[in-house]
């Protein structure tokens, strides 16, 4: 398999970029990676060889930019010639820890939907308790959705977790503010009865107090909610940790009993990561394209290639492909 | 004043109400308390005296009914008839810690919506790392809200803070996946827009991971947008605190170092105890009717009681009016 990564995407490029690059390199045999960005810079952590290919370009997406403009005026961008390398068959995924509105733009504009699905959406896994994890779609790309966007979310969802995370029966859950049917939106009422009468495991409407419990293995919902579920959920726990920090260090006698539990503390905050479960795919494209975290480090991104990886040994496009096919036929 | 309560609304009632309404007269000299509900479960715990009525009834509310239907058909319930005291001029406001979708049906279909508003907003206050709280509206009374419904959410937010919290200026923002103005759905670019225009302190848009920093006094949305961040704010904490919990609890060591920090512990739960400022305040009533949490201790009926009274004695309601007057006389 042959991945495009933006080099210099992310807080950390290129330095974790290519780190995280050289730990999957160890890890998949069968994998190599394209570098795109400034060789000078990329060269200071690695050097070509039969599995490190370097595409050279001085150009960068900042966070900044604005995405349409950016992907449209910036076509030397290496986050821009990363996907384009998708669109040529050069390279089977790509990954960036950049812009995540460029990159939806770019995935969108270059690698292109797959036939049937309207919109694209922004996936990520997130924690839960039990160490098993949830997918969350969407979480941004796409605002103001419709019933049938949701219904696809699903299909692409139930997809991924059977592939990727070997769930055999995916749960597939309806974000809402209630469990009851009939609570809700006009759009989650639509789509509550579109998922009752579908062939997949719904198990009706979840609540965003029990997401972390892991209620569902699969969440769908409009980019609007989701984004705000995600980053209630991010600044919850990081407003926490921080207080507890302060409260935990306002003394000596604070310091030494923390100290003891510093690896419990440690042991919290990996289950709360959810970088260890990958980056966020943008599923609905023609071709696994994942976004790694900003802040990601090299132990992030090389998740982050692992999941692109196993999305493309497994051939989660393909199949969501036929899926649709099936579903179009079906109907037809 | 005279504050009508369902005695027997939520998971400690009677006794937490009762002890709750107790504190609240003891530090209240001028308020006096109409308990409404089972007239022998509320005597073991009060009597009725010069400032405690009691009205009998048996007919109660629960969790599970159906908002609308219940508040239709039982008329004699605990929580209609307080609400009831109130359209009747006998009590200045209602509380109850029950079924909250059967309370906003009942203050709107009992005591009438302030004409000018359009719907009323399920407003609690939430916590800041600062100490200071915000007041987030809608959490659910509406929730395929229109852009004027978030305009009015905000002036009465504004009013709210500026009385009750004794804010001179509240930062009024709006609940969005980007701070950048133009992000979002077609809704917030709209609201955004109006409220640019507004006589408020507008400070934009503001992120869901940022709220629990105390970026704005008043933070507007749709009731679906707003329950799912209050939940996920909510579930959140308490998932993280389990998990500590079990984390610090599993060796010798861990729990006699975490029995040094207890009292650090308990300081970081009590900046997350949003009960501390109050209930949440049906907003757009023509008086103020305050739904307290469904877990109410004794101190956390008391804090939304004293939350009522503030809202009547600094003629919040009326406030309110003036300012909706004073707005549709301008346009006039």
């Amino acid at each position: 398999m042959k991945l495009a990564v933006d080099a210099m995407g992310g807080d950390n490029a290129p330095e974790s970029i290519i780190k995280g690059c050289q730990l999957a390199l160890e890890s998949f045999p069968d994998l190599k990676v394209t570098l795109v960005g400034n060789e000078k810079e990329i060269t200071k952590f690695t050097n070509a060889s039969d599995r490190i290919e370097i595409v050279h370009t001085d150009v960068i997406i900042d966070n900044d930019d604005s995405p349409v403009k950016a992907v449209r005026r910036k076509k030397d961008a290496s986050m821009v010639l990363a996907v384009q390398q998708v669109k040529d068959g050069v390279a089977d995924a790509a990954i960036s820890a950049g812009n995540t509105g460029a990159l939806m733009t770019a995935g969108l504009l270059i690698v292109g939907r797959i036939k049937g699905i309207e919109r694209p959406a922004l996936s990520p896994m997130l924690p839960t308790l039990g160490g098993d994890g949830f997918l969350l779609l969407d979480v941004g790309a796409n605002m103001d959705a419709k019933a049938s966007h949701l219904v696809q979310y699903a299909l692409m969802g139930d997809v991924y977790m059977k592939k990727v995370r070997k769930v055999a029966k995916p749960r597939i859950g309806l974000l809402n503010v209630g469990t009851e049917a009939g609570k809700g939106t006009e759009l989650t009422k639509e789509v509550f009865t579109l998922l009752e009468n579908s062939q997949m495991e719904f198990v009706g409407n979840v609540e965003a107090r029990d997401l972390l419990e892991g209620v569902a293995d699969v969440v769908v919902c409009d980019g609007f909610s989701g984004n705000l579920v995600l980053k209630s959920i991010e600044g919850t726990a990081l407003s926490l940790f921080s207080l507890l920090k302060k409260e935990l260090t306002s003394s000596l006698k604070n310091k030494l009993a923390a100290g003891v539990l510093k690896p419990s503390f440690k042991q919290v905050k990996l289950k709360m990561d959810y970088s260890e479960y990958g980056g966020a795919g943008l599923f609905g494209l023609n071709a696994p394209v994942i976004k790694a975290h900003g802040s990601s480090d090299e132990r992030a991104f090389f998740n982050a290639i692992r999941q692109a990886k196993t999305m493309y040994d497994e051939k989660v496009v393909e199949t969501i492909q036929q899926e649709l096919q099936e579903n179009l036929s079906e109907k037809e």
